[in-house]
């Protein structure tokens, strides 16, 4: 049973066609999403447990939707439960970093025609350090936030809806040619996506000089603009093949301020955690390591899917960014083949000779090599903002836990 | 004096900044063009000797320019002197296959201030297999260069005037870094190029939603776009690099119809020849190796400059479009630091650790080690119209021509 539970589960989430449809105010769209909300990463934890970036960026979350007046009055209002802090993943969102939703929040929507499930994920801040999902919140910081949802989400999704939906996949592939691996480099898949909207935009904003530039000053701010739209894509394709009874493909992997968490296809919405290992990174000028700090990230969806880490010897410029070597490089997405059902039929690395990215993290492949996934991740300091970038192995402890439960659960 | 000279020159070649600055008529822009004068590619030969493609294509160029009224009355023309035949390069010009410049047809303007020189190219005729180039003409293809004239190159010179010129080498470097060497492969530097103009492009046809729509067509209808750009960069910093007294550095590599040539920094305007060998071609689908015919080319000028197959392993992606591995991409790419003075300070391969290119080939390393330059070609068919694409490697005979010239004018 769980060999056929697992071909199955990989052939949707290797076979899902996600398509970005719209951009809209997460209240209007996403289901179950509910004023008094904020959405952040990781598996949910009691409000005590939540320390350092992570905590403030909920409490900034609050205070820019309105819901409290200050860190003072939030604190109080999540104890009251007032506020409902909860899991993005519990929301088909997924958060970078921090992750935060708050009701207002525009959010791209993302389609999977192939499986019939829809998926969200906020916009990029921008290139500053600080921000929101960087566990900063201040007059900058809203200024910006304010900037996204009233001045760029209405006429990105404008446009958007002006192209029909831009479908993902084939950006993702052409990006893999190009130097990306859609994780911590989306440089071409940036590029790629602009020049897909670029007609409808200057059709859109013909009458509109001010929209038309400041629209493109965001399109082209930032290589890690399409991140959000891998994360949404590899969202839908993991959600996709959830819930399949028996399967032990993993259908998540998540990190909040404490734990990194998984979860299994045939398990649930159960999380299995474990303590977060320190992460591998190169930081920015004038940072150390022990500045770093972890408050959160659901970005590492993009390697549940086959992408990131396990796409990595598609994308050798991230040496300079997060460090390692080109050897390092080959040999950990390698690895990742070990731990995989299959090989994405159109995620393809030119380097390995366009042999298909290392797809569907089997949590027994992963117990019995010893091997546990490589993510490239962004880097957060203590004082906010990111200050570098690089590679976070996965606790094996948590596959342990999973294939435990598994056991009982299938095989008791 | 050999190598100090040759340290001048690679400091030019690999310290150029080209800037295209504009898009005028050859006539305007060109010194010493005339109405009755065509361009084509390789040292210049006799009329008789063209043959194919090559010939076919400057009896079209007399046609559309309307110096002729058909075939019969450009051969006559040509043989009474009434139509004089030239070389690209002793022109500041670089042809892609057959070359073929007239004086009325649009040119892409780059300066290159560090050694106050001027290069051009004309404009890529787009996706279609039968182009002038590559030795077709009939009435689509005088349609699609009026069309070039008329709708493209004044709109497209305008926007680049309005960005103020754009630099090249800023682009050529990142592109390295998503998967292009800049011959074969210009997707992501077309891109880039794009993205860097498309301000000044939505601003300067807001009042022109055609003009912007055929702009933007002929922009994103085909990745070699940009391969003009590169071209003309590399041709700018050749040339900056020619005439250096004892220098014995290539500048230019071409070929026409019969021969492959080289010109050395300390030799003049002398073309060393060597009769062009097979090219390791993989063919578009229902050709086959019977059809390949040479029509000439100069975009070799790309790997004069440290590009094209100077930069193979940048670009693995290649080996789906001119076949090969990524072994034997890896290995060709290396052999060629055997042959050159130096490397590139800002064009690099990240999956070589970012070691700079291979710049600036030394006729005396290719005699001494037997090693000589490998290309990346696109490949035409006995018909006209590109049939794929494929891996050149030059003759050694042309470098031993020009050592023995060499030290007949400098040590004997």
């Amino acid at each position: 049973m769980r060999e056929s539970a697992n071909a199955q589960a990989f052939a949707r989430i290797s076979g899902a066609e996600p398509v970005v449809v719209d951009v809209q105010p997460a209240m209007d769209v996403v289901p179950g999403m509910s004023p008094n909300i904020i959405l952040t990463s990781g598996a949910p934890m009691t409000w005590e447990r939540y320390y350092g970036g992570q905590r403030a960026a909920i409490l900034g979350a609050a205070q820019y939707e309105g819901l409290a007046v200050d860190a003072s009055d939030a604190e109080n209002k999540i104890l009251s439960g007032e506020i409902i802090i909860a899991g993005c993943h519990d929301y088909g969102c997924v958060g970078s970093l921090a992750g935060i939703y708050t009701a207002s929040m525009p959010v791209f929507v993302v389609d999977n025609p192939t499986s019939g499930n829809r998926s969200f994920c906020n916009l990029f801040e921008g290139k500053s350090p600080f921000r929101l999902n960087y566990g900063v919140y201040n007059r900058h910081v809203r200024e910006n936030l304010t900037h996204l949802q009233n001045d760029i989400a209405p006429i990105l999704g404008r446009v958007i809806r002006a192209c029909g939906g831009v479908a993902l996949s084939p950006i993702i592939k052409r990006a893999l040619h190009m130097g990306d691996e859609l994780h911590s480099r989306n440089t071409a898949a940036t590029l790629l996506f602009n020049q897909t909207i670029f007609p409808a935009l200057m059709k859109e904003t013909r009458n509109a000089e001010d929209s038309a530039r400041v629209l493109y000053e965001y399109l082209s701010g930032g290589d890690y603009f399409f991140l959000r739209l891998s994360m949404a894509a590899s969202k839908a394709a993991s959600d996709s093949a959830h819930g399949i009874e028996g399967s032990s493909m993993v259908t998540a992997m998540a990190f909040n301020c404490h734990d990194f968490s998984i979860r299994v296809s045939g398990m649930g919405d159960e999380w299995f955690s474990a303590q977060l290992p320190p992460v591998a990174a190169k930081l920015f000028p004038d940072h150390d390591d022990s500045e770093i700090e972890f408050m959160g990230g659901e970005s590492t969806i993009n390697e549940t899917a086959g992408l990131g880490g396990f796409a990595q010897a598609a994308a050798f410029p991230l040496q300079e960014y997060q460090g390692g070597s080109v050897d390092k490089m080959i040999q950990m997405n390698l690895a990742m083949y070990q731990i995989t059902l299959g090989e994405h039929p159109e995620y393809r690395i030119p380097y390995l000779s366009y042999r298909g990215t290392p797809t569907g993290i089997d949590i027994f492949r992963v117990v019995e090599s010893g091997q546990t996934p490589v993510m490239d991740i962004g880097v957060a300091g203590k004082n906010g903002g990111q200050i570098g970038a690089g590679v976070l192995t996965a606790p094996l402890e948590c596959f342990q836990n999973a294939a435990t439960a598994y056991r009982h659960r299938y095989l008791s």
